[in-house]
């Protein structure tokens, strides 16, 4: 974030999305719908090319945002970023959308595979929720919005290690809700029950996106409708958990 | 529904909703929600005097509403009243929000408060489905949302058979969303989770109102802005349930 | 039950089995686990021929049981056999196993149908307990025991009738165990998540039942044997709920 | 494990207990239950004396037992452990019972602390997996036991990573049972809701102990019960998962 673009951002309502990726993902999707809504928004990822690319996008269609390149697995990357959104505006939402997958037959799970899905997808939402409330207690409200998948609500094989890490977020976002809450801070869990219509499965599984059909992969845009429904909610009537899946999903 | 109401509604864009009651409960909060978006609601209750307060306050804010009384519990009061719907306009979106609530030890509990807690809350709800849906399918896209509450998932006493009723509603709306979303229904449950700032508890439990504090109780307008935002979800990101409460109720 | 067997049972530890039908299946299994123990078992069911042939077997086998015809859905047949259990011996335990299946596309299900499974297996089990807790208090310690089904956990067609009733069920064992549990009475739901190696399948789905293989169905012994060992848990460590399924089974 | 202790045991029947300290705590109560049944156990913990003393009270009632001294953090520990084990004997159980509880408001918890509860209680679990299925296989049958708490279900502060690494952990058995159920190994969850009575609470907190009353603390042996009911069930009718409390528990 360069100090100019800290001056125009001053004192704005700014929104810090960590685990954006590629243009056509649900991080990229998010970072846009915020902005579109006229938050800043600070998109926290590894790669700075894909965040450059989310960025020009944003601001092309004239909405402000900003790259804030780390790593959710290190606390200090994210203290600074925090620490640079806490000087620029006022933090209103914070989403981790970050996760770390595997899959593989239990026996053939390393400990460090094991430890690598949790320092991603559990640890990491830790340390986000350690750096973004600070900010969020200072506005004096906001949002803390953490993905979660089906995997979040039952283990199975072959993904063993992305469910366990899953399920410990979850269970992390509802001590946080029980906890800020009270604090004016909304805290929810979206569970996201199907596969995504995004760069992963576009490119991976080609076959699975054509059987689908119409909306039967989650649309990133119509995921990150949710999220900002989520931030919008009245404070009378926060939801801390929901479901979100394609019409014709099989569950 | 009188002969010249139906007229002007011919084609109408409609919403049902049943279980509507004091002005200050979440029925008429849910009328006024959807009608405020342009469709025309019928309203479903006991009470035609309440009913008939419901309307004239849509009608007197430009909206678009009639009353359509009947008892949840009677097969033919809803299917005359999903015959109507479906001689008038279009059904879109069909909201169940009735409820029979008892409190007692369940020794002391009959087997008629037992049986007739049922009828309201889950046979109510399934023939309330039964009359909605083919006028729904005949849409070919729409809404079918049920109320449910803490006790939809956990029994207490002195809630035995209110929890048991609100059970086996949940349930039924799981085997709904099963077998209609794939027809494009949508069919969700909203755990509202806390006490609803209505005429029941403002009369019943003045006291209690007053303790919660601004917002510590679930405010009817804010809960209908989460079903309103459940019927505008697209379908490749559909809830089937959400929870709501209060940001500082304990949970 | 005659004055001559009530005589040989005087002050005899008794439990009673409400849902037996064939020797088969599960009720009478479990009949014939408690009657092993020592226990005097009264049976409850419809059909008394029924009734009469797991008696016989029970009693060539040295163990004491009697008959007690009544439908689940009476409350004067229920509450006629408690006296009559109570004015024999001291009940130690009851055991809910009725249930009312039906299978049916949702608009195809009628009220009636819809009714009838919930008055089967809901309502029953409340007008059960209803009639077996207070010899289970006179008593002063006892095991109150249901069984539940894979549907007691989620609704899905074409079973929304069936699952709808055994939610309400499950929700009335944790009303129930919160109530009775510091009274001294054990509450435990069994979710039996499988096909029963009982005469209902072998007799309408013989192939099912050998593509199974071994073990591959739950055994009615082998679920006998659970709830044998819930009531005999010590008072400082009950389960509430325990799940039952074969070691091949999907889930 | 000294070799002669090591011949006694020769093709005996093991179990392998890790997360076992003080005499008075449920791992020593486990240990203790299986060496009554027959089984040769084989004890983890950090504390070689607390070892010693539960095996030499296992010996003095006329049990087998040996310390395996160990940390479940340490892939090494464990594997050189299950090296011995299945060079001594047949595993026929293996129990993991370690846990490492934080009590912390959130902002207050360090990426340390939240990473040791997680390392303990989930990487702990699985790594102790890891270890112990290969006996198992190689036994052809056999349990695979793990502790949970009420933290398991849900989080709550201030025990946020506690409950998410307990949560991970539940997750996990999730996993490890629908993928070794159909090779033959019982993979179960045990959510010990309650306050344990053992030497931790009668130490740290006396006055809840004493307040309790009577059986309104879980007591070790009663639970080690439950745990050697699952390790008895028939193949066909496994549990996955059970709760137990105290009769008296608020729940």
């Amino acid at each position: 974030m360069t100090e100019a673009v800290g001056q125009n951002l001053a004192r704005k309502r700014l929104a810090w999305i960590a685990g954006v990726g590629a243009s056509a993902g649900l991080g990229a999707a998010l970072a846009r719908r915020f902005a579109r809504e006229g938050l800043g928004v600070a998109v926290t990822g590894r790669s700075r090319d894909r965040l450059d690319a989310v960025v020009d996008e944003i601001r092309a269609a004239g909405g402000a945002a900003f790259t804030a390149p780390g790593d959710v697995t290190s606390e200090s990357d994210l203290t600074a970023i925090a620490r640079q959104l806490a000087g620029t505006g006022t933090l209103e939402a914070a989403i981790f959308n970050a996760a770390g997958a595997t899959r593989a037959a239990t026996l053939e799970l390393s400990a460090e595979q094991f430890e690598a899905a949790w320092r991603v997808t559990t640890l990491g939402g830790f340390l986000f929720a350690r750096a973004a409330l600070p900010a969020l207690l200072a506005t004096g409200r906001g949002s803390l919005l953490f993905t979660g998948a089906t995997a979040s609500l039952r283990g199975r094989p072959p993904f063993a290690a992305f469910a366990s890490a899953k399920a410990g977020l979850r269970s992390l976002t509802q001590s946080l809700a029980r906890e800020f809450g009270p604090r004016n801070i909304h805290v929810a869990h979206v569970v996201v029950d199907g596969g995504i219509d995004g760069e992963r499965l576009r490119t991976s599984s080609p076959q699975r996106v054509a059987e689908r059909g119409p909306d039967g992969l989650l649309n990133p845009d119509e995921i990150a409708d949710a999220y900002w429904h989520l931030h919008q909610q009245g404070r009378s009537a926060w939801s801390q958990e929901i479901d979100l899946r394609p019409f014709n999903e099989s569950f």
